[in-house]
């Protein structure tokens, strides 16, 4: 941060003091959120729907660089990884919790930040901010979300229900994200190795860096799939990257797929960068992790209906288990998919 | 740890193999449960009841210090700390939620002794484990729990709803938790400071220890208070300290209040330790914090119901929002309660 910006030590309003600071402009718009901060519970009402509840835990220098990382757009990466779980249950988010660990670095005026990313996210995608929790840490920012939905009986959508000849549906493109965040590592080291300070030049890359950086949940799919009825056989949403995550589906479905690589949606901004880095753009879209973009399985005669929903692509097919996982490359091979996706403890 | 203990590094295991070891031998007991971990999120059903939602970070170095933490205590405080807020709005606790950041230096031993406690707390309160995070920090352990439960429609309690002439109540006895907290600190350095690294004695004090490493919540009160069809005007329950919560009761109701020296609940254990380490034992009753006892109000002609709920003390009055909220000393002075409760921001 800029010495020329306000600087207040978070110690000057205290806890609540904080707490009040941050939520004191918060007003609930959903029906089912009956009071939010300032109790020892937020307390809902479904009316009788299910509730699906999610959570992610984001560890400064693990899961994200304040170096490249602006707070804003942090704090709403935060709700946004969220939310994408609730969508990926056919579910469609109404409360978040926010409970945030600050180390003493942190001023009223970088939580002000984090927190306008947080309510920004919040308002874009219509749920209210109902609790949480704030306190120190010795080190670092680590921040706690916890998500939840409601979704209609009948209409929740699980990973281990994907069944033989269904097809294989994406949303958006894949691998940008993970393109983003190499370009951030590069220039990061670039600038860290030159004693001038170089300054890092990321024109052009506005979209793989806003990939990584402010991603978004696709709400708009769910809404899309409900309009015409369609409730998927399967569903997750792309965190892990796209090999790992229909592993996932298939493994836990007790089924096996194919999927081909000529049918992989691909930004060409990715695809630029990636050759820039040699990097084998295909590897990144199906090893790349963070794309938060939807994956599910339909039923064969839903294809119609799938083609007429915008941003979709149809990239394979379930089989049965006795075949695994294969990757069709555009020469006819087949290749065993791999889960290489992130792995946070190694 | 002892080097003869077996350790396993956890990367053996990867962040997936992982989960499924700390969660493979969970079965769900709850009706509302209907899917648990495994899938992006979980899914419950409340068929029509009141939802609290409540969350909590525990952060190495702030709120536990694994010196003195037997890591196994700390899981089963991580689940407690949470359920109390549960309870402390008259609702039973059905699930919760358990992310973990952890540093290299934990090994799977480690993690299953910490998953023991949480369990052991999910089995003795009747709480299934439906979902998490796990992933890797920097440096230190943060346990992020979010905890639900249901209530019936109408007898949700909240902190901003007492009335003039209410009882106050609280159950249990104040300020072990932080005497416990005292000895455990005090022993600490005694050990740092002695060349010989002196073996802690603190036999006699393993109450005071029991509080502030393993407590309890007070889910007892609550079936009590059910029994007796006795809704609560008001209800907090103690985590910052008696004068703290009180003071939340009484500003967000706005009220005041007036508590008895003489009727303050304090164990005898808790006297002791507090006169050999100088310190008076109503300011810990008053200022230490993480007793999660429930401060509660009721209306006045329920005098003889709370009389007969075994373990809960009435310890003064609400009165109207003028005369602010008052210790009545012994010799009859009054003196201004101050919120000197924990400021983990400070």
């Amino acid at each position: 941060m800029s010495n020329k910006k306000k600087v207040t030590p978070l110690s000057d309003l205290g806890e609540f003091g904080l707490i009040n600071h941050l939520t004191g402009d918060i007003s609930l718009k959903n029906k089912s959120s009956l009071r939010g901060v300032g109790d020892d519970a937020a307390v809902l009402d479904y009316q009788g729907k299910k509730i699906v509840v999610t959570t992610d835990l984001l560890v400064e220098g693990i899961h994200f660089n304040l170096i490249y990382s602006p707070l804003k757009h942090l704090g709403y990466k935060a709700i946004v990884v969220n939310l994408s779980d609730v969508y990926a249950m056919n579910a469609i988010p109404k409360q978040v919790t926010v409970s945030l660990a600050i180390s003493g670095k942190f001023s009223l005026e970088a939580m002000d930040e984090l927190y306008g990313g947080v309510k920004l996210a919040c308002e874009n995608y219509g749920v209210d901010l109902v609790g949480g929790d704030t306190t120190s840490s010795v080190t670092g920012l680590t921040i706690s979300v916890t998500a939840l939905g409601e979704v209609d009986k009948g209409k929740t959508v699980y990973r281990n229900t994907a069944r033989v000849n269904d097809l294989i549906c994406v949303s958006g493109n894949l691998g940008a994200s993970y393109m983003g965040l190499q370009l951030l590592e590069r220039e990061r080291k670039l600038f860290e190795d030159s004693p001038q300070g170089i300054q890092p030049d990321l024109s052009g890359y506005e979209y793989l860096l806003s990939r990584q950086l402010k991603p978004e949940a696709r709400k708009d799919i769910i809404q899309s799939l409900q309009e015409k009825d369609l409730v998927p056989h399967s569903m997750i949403d792309l965190s892990d990257g796209l090999s790992s995550d229909l592993m996932h589906i298939c493994s836990q479905s007790g089924m096996g797929c194919r999927i081909f690589q000529d049918k992989i949606p691909i930004d060409p901004e990715t695809v630029r960068a990636a050759e820039e880095m040699n990097i084998d753009a295909f590897v990144c879209a199906l090893n790349g992790g963070e794309d938060y973009e939807l994956l599910f399985t339909v039923p064969l005669d839903k294809h119609d209906d799938i083609q007429k929903i915008s941003d979709v692509t149809m990239i394979g097919h379930v089989t049965d288990g006795d075949t695994g996982c294969k990757f069709v490359t555009d020469h006819g091979s087949e290749i065993e998919l791999q889960a290489q996706g992130w792995n946070s403890l190694e």
